[in-house]
């Protein structure tokens, strides 16, 4: 029986945009996992309430609800442990929780600033207010103000992902020579903006842009077939 | 034999604090290591020649003579691989390499802006006139100047060690539930800091300070008991 996933869809249900279900998609992917994936909106809190709270991804597995991208990720090394790791061991598993936040204060910020406004065209009609009222009472500003232009966004990526970038002068991988968790943390960042959105955060030069085309191909193209909200398939 | 290692020195020779040596210091303690440290001036190019580059650390062993931390931490790994390890295996070390941009991008410039003016006072007579001329090219401006107030520079700190911080939630070192070279890394940069510098970078509820204190105490107190240039005994 496959593990059941809900996963944050857009107005376009194949649409699937959430940088925290891209890390678990790519992880049961790693896993070889089987997965039936439950297109969700931010607005369906009642359908996940058993998990307790309101976000995703949230997944059904073997009669046990679980939420939390990285708990989640714990709970599937430790379920499944005869399927390839997602962390080597204990000291990969603690550096990874370091990427883990480094990836959210660092990279989600900026990404979201960059492409909040693709981000509410590709977001279910049923969404836009609640998106628009919780996440203008976060950023304390209109959603239209929040944003970056294209060109300062990504200007300020180039240099917030100055440590990772120097990392993969000697390594293919954030996780060595080949990819593991720490890498689809990452990853769902670069997934979050691929999927509604057409600005291109990174220059074709940039070392970090050849890794996410090495992840894009990654357990048969899960990423790089990914539907994307505009239409395009580069 | 013990391995040999040019640590760099301050006026008082026995007063040690870059925080790339450090993180030597610390690995070949956690691998049991003899090593006979020569105290080393800024200007003493002439003395590591054979390193083929001016800075240290530099460690001569078994004939061969290494330079760069991360290269030092690599070999001793490859040439000692009976001891206990610095990484557990190539995903531990990628991962690790990401935390070492990520401590020198974001928590060197910062600790370094914050005690410039203990550091310089620290540092020998010989090596003042061309650490000042080096530093305010590459600053472009007086070390006077560049320098943070000691509130500024805390509260700098303090922000960007959210990613660290965060980690330490739920585990007790970068590592995880053991220190390896991913702790000695960030532990090197407060190293630095403390071996010149009475000014407390780290609010004492701070994770990161109890942290510190379990680093400082690793290796019969290896960093606690270093001769510190401003004569404290914290």
């Amino acid at each position: 029986m496959p593990i059941e996933m809900f996963d944050l869809a857009g107005a376009d249900p194949e649409v699937r945009f959430s940088p925290f279900c891209w890390r678990i998609r790519m992880a049961m992917a790693h896993k070889g996992l089987d997965v039936r994936t439950v297109p969700w909106r931010f607005v369906e809190k009642q359908a996940i309430s058993e998990s307790g709270q309101g976000a995703v991804p949230v997944i059904l597995d073997k009669g046990r609800v679980l939420h939390d991208s990285w708990a989640i990720a714990l709970y599937l090394e430790e379920a499944y442990p005869d399927r390839p790791k997602l962390f080597s061991g204990t000291q990969a598993r603690g550096l990874s929780n370091i990427l883990r936040f480094w990836t959210q204060t660092a990279l989600h910020p900026v990404i979201l600033k960059t492409i909040i406004n693709d981000l509410f065209a590709a977001i279910a009609p049923g969404d836009k207010a609640y998106f628009r009222s919780s996440r203008e009472a976060r950023f304390g500003m209109p959603l239209e103000k929040f944003a970056f232009s294209p060109e300062s966004g990504a200007a300020v990526l180039e240099k917030a992902l100055g440590p990772f970038r120097a990392a993969l002068d000697s390594q293919d991988f954030a996780c060595g020579s080949k990819p593991a968790f720490g890498d689809y943390i990452v990853f769902g960042a670069f997934m979050w903006a691929r999927a509604v959105s057409p600005i291109e955060l990174l220059d074709r030069q940039d070392p970090v842009y050849e890794w996410r085309e090495r992840m894009l191909d990654l357990h048969a193209g899960l990423g790089r077939n990914a539907k994307l909200a505009h239409g395009l398939t580069v």
